[in-house]
């Protein structure tokens, strides 16, 4: 058993123009957490021989595992091999096991094999080839004088199968113990709010340890614990999920894969009650966020967008009154929106949003980031007012968040 | 004129463990091209000072512009502030121009201020201070003994704002050359058909160079020019940029800051036309992209999602023997949908989807991807299927830039 901890390196001058996004980076970084291996640095350098050099020297003073992606390509620009290979004093020689893949692959893929390809069979003298089912650039780990060097191609589609069916396993055989992850998804209170109840209690624990991540209204919990088996593992998070369960009750509406919008499908689905949308502000965002959701079918019978007060008085029978008195921005016409809808779409549960995404439109009264969201749940109808301080498409999207969160928690209410 | 030479480094722990993807190191990477900074490295650290203070010694080894993002938070894992002074050996101290800015911030946004806000507003002393429009976290810029550093916050709805407002103008005055940039969108047309038209030009062109990107089902064309002034620079880009207009005519649909929501908007108003959707597949993706840009409430009327048989012939009079004839996904569904939706709304254009998302629900006929638009404009009816071959929620995505391309163009036709 040896400690592993391992740097990144992305080689890419694209990266670093910032022409595409460093995803490779990210997913090896939450397949190395989720064995236990600690990276506390990563770096990325353009197609550079002097500075992958550079790289590598910064990377091995604090790392023992170095993982590269990019610049195995047959093209002159290529070079992340050859220095890996001088970087450990070894020679590239033909590596028969990789060559017979790539032949494999190339008959496959019925193309012609030219003499680049053979070149790509080019590896450090002693590594262990990694193979490629998705290109031609076969890969390398090389384990030499306590270092370990492993050399990856850069495509997603060819790093990421690399990286978890042959990286992950090699990499795994070094560690006794297995690190498990469990995150619990939170909405309907504030990420503050989250932290100021458990922030002594994070601080505290070291296994399982607590983490929590923001996103676009939701906050996560993720708790890790790292144990002998898995098994083991499950049974240390368990009651720590108990304790925030009861700490935060129904604000708490998923583990792990569960989506907002697929909650609510499946909540409506266990009842056998159909939804209906009309949206003013978020446009439409509120029902495609629950059609994201591949069961949506089930529940969705439709959706309104009505923009205009006509459109609002026609299609979902909201009165000129309640317009005048309140206007379109009012809990008044969110409740009269929503249960047009429900009427319209013969629905048992239906949600409206109607707001002030900004930029302009704001008033004193109700300022740009207000929005009011009615709902219709059972016969029930019931409406409140949010603000957000976003930009417009921002305050959209957090709008539709709250909505959905709204009527989940209304929905849990009708036993 | 000072010679810049940039370094970005991400703080925080969420990155190097994968949970998020480092798409502020991106961003930035692509606006120090667009203005002639030059990068050749890029580092991500924890929160951890030690690291950080490592990383800045590291970066200004090569570089004389370090920009971190991240780790400005309220918390005390937040200690990037207090690390970057430390390492120009200045002290913290209240900035009164952050304080009034945090002040008024969380005026507009009605909230209580706590001691946590003022703790903000303590910055190195002699920086220029960041405002923050969309949070509280204010950043700055520090140029001391030849060193520039730019620490700006994590969320990108904070920091690309920041970025693109304050920082890029900032750097843009020490260059005596400038860098214009000019992308034109196109549409309707693949990745690899614009790429081979103009592969040998791109590869040839060295000042203005020409290079193209993809996304969601639009490619950009950016034009660069370096000048002596920015009059100059333009009048290098304009020949280019005819050449592509004439070479790819109403597939180029805007240019810089246009959207394709925008552009159809526009060429709604202009015609004094309003705009009604019906969506089945993409669920409101098309009327939510619409109502993304400002000026939507202009043109559109009205939307409807029809996800079940019935409400598409209850809302949108499809008849019954369409859908037993041709099935819910088929061009004649999409044209009573997109006729359907103009007559419930009363408007001159109508865009229709009908198609099948994913997972499942695909058939030999018409396999999973398949996505039959509908379009109604000034009386004439039509529709196009299309197809993709990516997951649910992208091929719906896909479906809805489609669907606005195809009405975009058709509206083009009517003079």
């Amino acid at each position: 058993m040896r400690q592993l901890t391992c740097e990144i390196i992305a080689i890419g001058t694209e990266i670093l123009l910032g022409d595409i996004v460093n995803t490779n980076a990210s997913h090896m970084a939450r397949g190395l957490a989720s064995i236990g291996v600690n990276t506390y640095h990563q770096q990325v350098v353009g197609d550079n021989p002097q500075r992958l050099k550079e790289a590598l020297q910064e990377a091995y003073q604090h790392a023992n595992v170095v993982i590269t992606s990019g610049g195995l390509g047959p093209t002159e620009d290529d070079l992340s091999k050859e220095t890996g290979a001088e970087f450990f004093g070894l020679p590239l020689e033909m590596n028969e096991k990789a060559r017979a893949h790539i032949e494999a692959y190339m008959n496959r893929t019925r193309r012609t094999i030219t003499e680049n390809n053979w070149k790509q069979a080019m590896l450090p003298q002693g590594c262990i080839p990694l193979y490629n089912d998705n290109g031609t650039a076969p890969g390398f780990i090389l384990d030499k004088d306590q270092r370990i060097l492993i050399m990856l191609p850069g495509p997603p589609s060819e790093i990421v199968p690399m990286f978890d069916e042959q990286v992950i396993p090699y990499l795994k055989s070094f560690s006794g113990q297995v690190m498990v992850s469990r995150t619990l998804h939170i909405c309907g209170i504030g990420e503050s709010s989250v932290e100021d109840k458990l922030h002594d209690q994070m601080l505290a624990m070291k296994n399982p340890t607590l983490a929590p991540y923001a996103k676009e209204g939701i906050v996560d919990l993720r708790i890790t614990a790292k144990a002998a088996t898995e098994q083991e593992a499950r049974t240390m998070i368990r009651p720590v999920e108990d304790q925030i369960r009861s700490m935060f009750g129904n604000y708490v509406f998923g583990a792990d894969e569960d989506t907002l919008e697929g909650t609510v499908v499946n909540l409506l689905e266990k009842r056998g009650w159909k939804i209906a949308t009309a949206e003013s502000c978020t446009g439409g965002w509120v029902s495609g966020r629950i059609v994201s959701f591949p069961g949506a079918s089930a529940v969705l019978e439709g959706a309104l967008v009505t923009y205009s007060n006509e459109a609002k008085m026609e299609h979902l029978n909201v009165r000129k009154e309640t317009l005048d008195a309140y206007g379109a921005v009012s809990e008044q016409t969110a409740r009269e929106m929503a249960e047009g809808a429900a009427k319209a779409f013969h629905t048992e549960t239906a949600v409206s949003t109607t707001g002030i995404a900004g930029p302009t439109g704001g008033s004193r009264e109700k300022p740009v980031g207000t929005v009011c969201i009615g709902l219709y749940v059972n016969g029930k109808v019931s409406a409140k007012t949010v603000h957000f301080s976003r930009r417009r498409n921002s305050n959209r999207q957090l709008a539709a968040v709250q909505a959905l969160n709204l009527l989940r928690l209304a929905i849990l209410e009708e036993k």
